[in-house]
């Protein structure tokens, strides 16, 4: 409790005003980030300011990055989504989160009163649900961000952790146990609570099932803590970067195939190595050929490709609908299917008690003026998670 | 039991030998079926011959005739795999099927011994799940019908019951009470079971579920028969056809869309009629545009689209994987996800008391030589189904 009450001192200082602080600015695509000074004005009705003390670089950000959705360009701009902070303020109306509160923030949020929201169907909430274009508050559609000279810095993803201070709807703010390591609590705000819950919650991997994951960043080895936790029987993790088959080992796989190194299609190597295919497949590459290869490498009759890396390509789907009379179904999971704020801070407590084991995904640690290093040992496939200290 | 003594007599005369019977013939794609005797040879292990006494036409039958697909062109064939009759004659190994039995043909066979047949997850059978492309028996890749000077003629489906005599496998044979009418119960054979059981079985329709069905010919308006035997609240019908709305409406259909007469979309309506769209829709037209808007008539977050049509077209699936991530899900059904021996007479038992009113779809009788007329009528679209009597 003694950091909490350092926390309320400091408080008084800024409740209610605008904070100058430092944050990561993109000002256009494929541009480094800019570390500058930043004004991020008060919460307002129902939303959240929070110092964030941790962030981390997800390949979505890298997408943003990169501008490959057209209508996503909104620059300038703060990106980051993974991140763990301590709540410096709440806006009105906000009753389940108080200043000093340890949270994490999330892309996909859950304001627990929409149609959506009471569906146990469903972790989409009509409001703030994420969507890759929006890139301002929903209250007053202004940004919380400006430049000193006051030009508007647009939001990312509900959440904009690249900055010191950051502003969320409460909508998008968990609560989790203070006793818990803020650091490794940064990685449940998107990749692993994204992979672990693909293979608990959208596909429910089974004792016994087996699974072959297609791409071995943080999400598909995440994908293969969450079976093996399970019990699945077989994991194949498929990579064209096979520097990814030695964490892949430690976090439970029990195969390795690098399309590079085969002369047949990756679905045909693994139908015979499993019988006829897989129960389950998760696409965590982003690549549509790669999403099929996932398909053809489930077994027909009741196989499931479970879709989680980002597509931006405008191609359609390479798949004919008289391949759905075999029995392979296809799905998409946003944030494992985990609805944010009602079920992460049970997965939270799992993951403390060890199911997961978060450290594995932590491979390298820089102060948060290096992110554009960071930046480059993910486009470089050399890093799962840099965790960045703000 | 009168008439099964009166068929163990003439048996004694069949039993073991080739059948000279009428048979109808597809000699080549789109060309008039030609009437004509054809020889029957017995059946070998594990088949089975049966005496057809009615058989009709769907709409699979239909794509056949026109050749629609490059692969599927063998002739001379004999379509058709709607049906129902009484056993001739069995081959060895034979055990759960006698001669005078009442039985219906099913296109997606069940073996019983196959991993598919033993799990619960899928109606897929490996040896005699439902194949397009096959037109010879399994035991020796041969075919049992020839013309009268022993040129051979290809089956179909598992079933050709255009002929008086036709050989199944008994995987493809389902006995059904000797009480029941032939005629109706020969609807359970392809139709009436896919729509009924992709309403029950695929998408698990329960009471209040919202529903729309693209396409209102027999397998359509199963679906809708399915739907509100299940207590579905809304059956929007979807057809350029307007004439289908008259028997949608004693199906239980509630609202018809003629997608010609409006200004807009299809799915924008839809959605609009239904607060954000159906819990579940159903492709009955063989379409891809009319696939995707199924699939956009769909509620976000649960809704499920259930393919029933055959898709000749090379063309891929019209969707991108990124609109999975809005949580609506595709997949296919064969036969209604029925497994056919297993399941299906305690289906038929239930048609008998009611639960599908199949006199409904019997919309046409015609005596077997005026096939080409019954074809017609499904071409023209007037005609759900035409029973043939032979
Ligand atoms: N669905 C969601 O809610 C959600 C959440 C977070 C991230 N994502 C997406 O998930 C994907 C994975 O994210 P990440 O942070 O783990 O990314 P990452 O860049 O760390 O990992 C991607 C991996 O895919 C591999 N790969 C690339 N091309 C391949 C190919 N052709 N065959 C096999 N492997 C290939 C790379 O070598 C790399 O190891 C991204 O597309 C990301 O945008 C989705
Ligand atoms: N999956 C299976 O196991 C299975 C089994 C049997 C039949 N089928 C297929 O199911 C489909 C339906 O069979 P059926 O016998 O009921 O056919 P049908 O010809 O009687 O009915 C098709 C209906 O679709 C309508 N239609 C055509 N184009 C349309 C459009 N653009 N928009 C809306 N409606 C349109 C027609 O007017 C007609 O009423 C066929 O493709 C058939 O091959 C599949
Ligand atoms: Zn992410
Ligand atoms: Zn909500
Ligand atoms: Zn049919
Ligand atoms: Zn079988």
């Amino acid at each position: 409790m003694g950091s909490l009450s350092n926390i309320d001192q400091s408080n008084n200082e800024t409740r209610g005003k605008v904070i100058t602080c430092k944050a990561a600015v993109v000002w256009a695509p494929k541009e480094p980030l800019v570390i500058e000074e930043v004004n991020v004005d008060p919460p307002q009705k129902m939303e959240v300011r929070i110092k964030i003390l941790y962030t981390s670089i997800c390949h979505t950000d890298l997408g943003a990055w990169k501008g490959e959705n057209e209508s996503q360009r909104a620059f300038p701009r703060i990106l980051g989504h993974e991140a763990a902070g301590i709540v410096e303020s709440v806006g009105e109306g906000v009753l389940d989160i108080k200043e000093g509160d340890h949270v994490i923030p999330i892309f996909n949020g859950e304001c627990g009163d929409c149609g959506y929201c009471k569906s146990e169907k469903t972790n989409l909430c009509a409001k703030f649900r994420v969507n890759p274009m929006k890139s301002v508050m929903v209250v007053d559609g202004k940004t919380r961000f400006s430049t000193r000279d006051g030009q508007p810095i647009y939001h990312f993803l509900n959440t904009s952790t690249f900055s010191e201070f950051t502003v969320l709807d409460s909508a998008c703010v968990v609560k989790i146990d203070p006793k818990a390591s803020l650091k490794k609590m940064s990685l449940l705000s998107c990749g692993i609570s994204t992979g672990v819950g693909a293979a608990w919650n959208t596909a429910n991997v089974q004792s016994g099932s087996t699974v072959a994951i297609f791409g071995l960043g943080a999400l598909g080895l995440a994908v293969a803590s969450g079976a093996r936790a399970r019990g699945a029987s077989r994991i194949i993790g498929i990579d064209i970067n096979k520097d990814k088959f030695i964490k892949g080992q430690t976090m439970g796989m029990t195969h390795f195939i690098n399309p590079k190194d085969l002369k047949r299609p990756v679905h045909e190597e693994i139908r015979e190595l499993t019988d006829g295919g897989v129960d389950y497949s998760f696409e965590c590459a982003g690549n549509l050929d790669v999403l099929r290869e996932a398909f053809l490498s489930t077994h027909d009759g009741w196989g499931m490709t479970i879709i989680l890396g980002i597509h931006p390509t405008p191609r359609m789907m390479p798949l004919h609908p008289m391949e759905f009379f075999d029995g392979r179904r296809i799905t998409g999971t946003v944030f494992g299917d985990f609805k944010g704020k009602t079920q992460l801070p049970q997965f939270a407590e799992e993951c403390m008690g060890g199911v997961v084991n978060l450290d594995e995904f932590i491979t390298h640690e820089l102060p948060f003026s290096k992110i554009n290093e960071a930046f480059q040992l993910l486009i470089e496939g050399k890093s799962l998670r840099c965790v960045l200290e703000l």
